[in-house]
């Protein structure tokens, strides 16, 4: 049985597909100016569960998943479209409308117009296809191939608050009641970078760039994959979720801000000469420098304590 | 419970959404082309079950339509992405390659790029969302609400046989050992009109557009209700299938033809100073005059041996 990265190299190879295998696929738009466009299936008790989230996060996150694409292609979202499929019970309650909310907020936020969409009927689950546009100017679009040796690696935000927000709520833990709203809101209406995302396209600041959806391990391979390079990270410069100490089970911060999915954070890489540049444009927001690309293809290093190991990927996959 | 048109208008009006409501959505692309833009999701047991079809015929439809709605707007299909979510239990069999088979096969058909996708795990049943884009001269895109009192009123092809098709898979018709092969492809892997849309765009010959997803009934009203106009329509010049004697079951083609859903046939309307035109642009395709545009506002007529009934939209709808 092939790994869906499997299945979609060889898809790619059999009818020499040359557009996808980045976050988004980049067209001509007009002489200035290039369109990144993204889709994302989201379904029911695979990517959100109805008795831990509530409608208007999914309708958040159905969008925030996708402008987080948009958002590492350098780019800024500009149009989306959304599918909806709904069992019948579902559509006699307020599921869509509250849906639509929280959908629209965001969108609204960003400034992103919703143009079309679908609604369909399922026989039991709900299914959510989102669709989302940005734009960039022409041939500045930030591919996830673009890394050298030498070059910074960086993240916005912190790491592993939505797989702890994703512990917590497989262990009972509920919104409504819970001291951590904070943490359960990462995994369940994750804050899209779109921002940061369109400044470093715009000013031209990352050679390569990835968001990170499946976890930093997974992540950081496809990009130096793609790329042709290694990557050495070191773990103390790894900014992870503060510890919580008040729970019974015990939350290993550290592996899940390696290996954790749907962070919705972005992984980018940086020439050392724009460091300073990178500094000014981005003063007020939290990037950290974890690390830097290395010639050794497809090797990522981990330094812990001065000892280094291989960093085998270890995110999220379907299949 | 408000059915998913009435939903769909409120939600138009609630966000001040402009750009929803026709087949495609019209975006501005460079000065001299617009971009249409459409999603269709697809689940199964609702718009397609495993046991009737093939996973290349699903692959096919899935793709087909999206180009269907494409071809409503007049406009020539580029791209396109395809997001699928299967069951691990189909994950490990052949479906997913077969899938893209019938899908690319189409594709390459109409000279169109499949640029992305998404691919998910669902706990059981399989679900598709298709997207795709065409492209058409500025201000060209045929619209919905274009149609005058007096315009004539077209159909491409034959109507029904979708619907025809279905009635006989309920009724256990196998495809691999069927008669009537042409008449269930109808229903499993239909045909976009995708060169006559081409052509009615290009030549500016439609004053308004559909395609005939939800049945002529229906899509016929939501074309007069968009319009603002009514229209008369010959039952002598509704274009149906041949009756099929061999059944044990009656099948009414010409209700079929009027309310099936599926055929994804094109309906348009033409200014009666382009009707010499029409006939010369589009001489070898079947075109079937089927009666005109009238001022009486979202009244549908149909003359049935010169009697005139009014016509209620029977067609398909989720909820």
């Amino acid at each position: 049985m092939l790994s869906e990265f499997r299945f979609l190299e060889n898809l790619r190879q059999k009818y020499s597909l040359t557009k996808t295998g980045d976050d988004c696929a980049v067209l001509p738009k007009d002489r200035r100016t290039d369109l990144v466009v993204t889709t994302d299936l989201l379904v029911e008790d695979i990517d959100f569960r109805l008795d831990w989230s509530k409608p208007e996060f999914i309708g958040h996150k159905a969008l925030a998943v996708s402008l987080s694409d948009i958002a590492a292609m350098g780019a800024k979202p500009v149009w989306s479209m959304v599918s909806i499929g709904v069992p019948e019970k579902i559509w006699k309650t307020d599921f869509v409308d509250e849906f639509y909310k929280g959908y629209m907020n965001l969108a609204q936020n960003f400034d992103v117009e919703l143009i079309g969409g679908d609604i369909s009927k399922t026989p039991e689950k709900i299914v959510i296809d989102s669709i989302a546009a940005g734009e960039v100017k022409k041939k500045k679009a930030v591919l996830r191939a673009g890394a050298k040796a030498g070059d910074l690696i960086c993240v916005t935000g912190r790491l592993g608050g939505a797989a702890i927000g994703l512990r917590l709520l497989e262990n009972g833990e509920k919104f409504e009641k819970s001291d951590h709203k904070n943490l359960l809101l990462r995994q369940l209406a994750p804050n899209p970078q779109a921002e940061i995302g369109r400044i470093l396209g715009e000013k031209n600041l990352a050679t390569a760039m990835i968001d990170l959806s499946d976890g930093l391990s997974s992540d950081l391979a496809h990009l130096c994959r793609v790329s042709q390079t290694g990557a050495k990270i070191f773990a103390e410069k790894i900014p992870t979720e503060s510890k919580i100490l008040s729970f019974k089970f015990e939350i290993d911060n550290f592996s899940l801000a390696l290996s954790g999915g749907e962070d919705f954070e972005l992984l980018f890489t940086v020439s050392p000469k724009k460091n300073f540049q990178l500094e000014k444009e981005l003063e007020n927001r939290q990037i950290s420098r974890i690390g830097e690309i290395t010639a050794n293809v497809e090797i990522i290093e981990l330094v812990i304590d001065n000892e280094t190991r291989i960093l085998a990927p270890e995110g999220f996959r379907h299949f």
